[in-house]
C-alpha cells in the first residue's frame, strides 16, 4: 500500500447546543460521505462544549494522529464563539485581524456596520489560510493540518467545497451490500467472520435494523481493491443464499 | 453547588458503519435529550472504529474524567462486535457467559439455534450487572460507571430506560429560548456578551441558522437556577426588544 492509500482524518464538532441535544448534529454524517467520495477515510469523532481548555486539548490529540482534522461550530460573532482563538493557542501562534476576511465582511455587511463583534469573525491564526464561502461570507481557515469551518450545514458545505482541491486524497474505499433481510445475524455470523479472515485487506461490516418487531439485516463488504471486493463479495451473497435456501427448506 | 449537581456523562459510539457514512447516528441526539431531562450533563462525545485499542483506550480516558459513559454499539452475534470483550480488556477483568444472559436469549431463540455466535451476545465482562431490554432481548450490561448498549435506536431506548433508575442524576438544566430572528448576530453580540458575563451560572448560546439566503438566530439562555435564568432570560429579551425597535425606527 502506498502512502497515499493512507488519508485519515477526524472531525472535531465544537458546541454546547450539540451535548445539550438542544441542536441534532447534521455535520458529522455529511462529512463522513464527503470523505469517503474522496478517498480520505474518517477514524475518529469527537464532540466537545465551548471550553477553551477542552477544544485545545482535543485538536492537540487529533491533530498529532490524523492527516487532517476538521471542526465545526464556534465561528460567529457572539461571545460563545471561542474557535479561533483556541485553535491560535493549540497552536501556540497570535491571532489578529486578517484583511482579505475583513474585506470578504464587507461584501455583505455595511462599513457603518462592521462593529468589534463582527470584526472577531475577521480573526485569524497567525499562519492559517483562509477557507471561502459565498453563502456568508465569514470565511474558514485552514491551519497545518487542521480545517476550521462554520457549524450552520450550509455554510460548512460550501466550505468543505472550497478546502478540497487543497487536501491530498488517498485512494477510494468501495463498498456493496447485500440484503441478509431476515436472514438471523446469528445463523451467519460464523461463517461470515471466516470470510472476514480469509479477506485481510476487506472490511465486513454486518448491521441490523429492528422494525415492526423483525430484523432487517444488511452486511457490508468494504475494500480499496476491487479484486478483493469481487471475491468477498461472491463468498458472502454465496454464504446468505445457501442459508436462504436452507430456512426455505426447512419450513417445507 | 451540592456534588449531586454534578453529574457528568460522555458517549461513546463505536462502529465503522458511523465513521464510513453509511449509517447516519440517531442515538447521540437521543441520548443528549434523554440525559439533560434527568439532569445528567452530557459533556462529551466519541465516535471510534470497530479497533480494540482504541476502543479501550476511548473507554478508559472517558471513565476516569465523567460520572457516566454510556457505549453503543458492537455488542451483537457477528465477528465485527467486539465491544463487551474490549470493556473487559479496558477494566483488566475477565470474560464469559452470564446464565442469566444466556436464559433471557432463550426467551427468543430455540435452544437447537442457540449456536456459538448467539452466545456470544452473553459474553459479559466478570462484574457487570444486566442491563435488560424487551425488545431483542439480548442485553446490555453496565460495569463501573460504563454502560454498554446496543446500537439499534429501539433497543438502545429500552436499555437506556431500563438502566435510569441506577443512575444519580442531578439538578435538571432548565433553558428557554429567544427568537432573535432576523436580528443580526453581529447586532446583539457585544451586548449579550455583557449579558454573559453577568451571570456566570448561566449558560448563554447564540445560534444562527440559514434558510433562503436570511439568518434566522436563536438565543438559548441556560441555568440550573430558576432565579438566575429568569432575570437573564428577561435582560435577553430586553436587549432584542430594543434591537428590534430601533431597526424598526431606521427603517421608517
Amino acid at each position: 500500500m502506498s502512502g497515499n492509500d493512507q488519508v485519515s482524518a477526524a472531525v472535531l464538532v465544537i458546541g454546547d447546543e450539540i451535548l445539550s441535544g438542544r441542536t441534532k448534529d447534521k455535520n458529522i454524517g455529511y462529512i463522513a460521505d464527503y470523505l469517503m467520495q474522496i478517498g480520505v477515510d474518517l477514524r475518529e469523532v469527537r464532540i466537545v462544549p465551548d471550553v477553551e481548555a477542552e477544544i485545545v486539548e482535543a485538536v492537540n490529540a487529533l491533530r498529532k494522529r490524523y492527516t487532517y482534522v476538521f471542526t465545526t461550530g464556534g465561528i460567529g460573532p457572539t461571545h460563545d464563539d471561542i474557535t479561533a482563538d483556541s485553535i491560535a493557542k493549540a497552536f501556540g501562534v497570535g491571532i489578529s485581524e486578517h484583511p482579505r476576511a475583513i474585506e470578504l465582511l464587507l461584501t455583505r455587511i455595511k462599513p457603518e456596520d462592521l462593529n468589534e463583534a463582527r470584526r472577531r469573525m475577521a480573526r485569524i491564526p497567525h499562519g492559517a489560510e483562509l477557507v471561502e464561502n459565498r453563502v456568508s461570507t465569514a470565511p474558514g481557515f485552514m491551519i497545518g493540518n487542521v480545517v476550521v469551518m462554520a457549524g450552520v450545514p450550509s455554510i460548512m458545505q460550501a466550505m468543505l467545497d472550497n478546502v478540497t482541491s487543497r487536501l491530498k486524497t488517498g485512494v477510494k474505499m468501495l463498498m456493496e451490500t447485500v440484503q441478509a433481510d431476515s436472514t438471523p445475524e446469528g445463523a451467519y455470523a460464523a461463517d461470515l467472520g471466516k470470510i472476514a479472515e480469509k479477506y485481510p485487506d476487506a472490511s465486513i461490516g454486518s448491521y441490523p435494523s429492528f422494525a415492526s418487531g423483525k430484523f432487517q439485516n444488511q452486511i457490508v463488504v468494504r475494500s480499496k481493491n476491487p479484486d478483493t471486493l469481487e471475491k468477498a463479495l461472491a463468498d458472502v451473497r454465496a454464504l446468505i443464499e445457501r442459508l436462504t435456501a436452507e430456512r426455505a427448506a426447512a419450513k417445507r
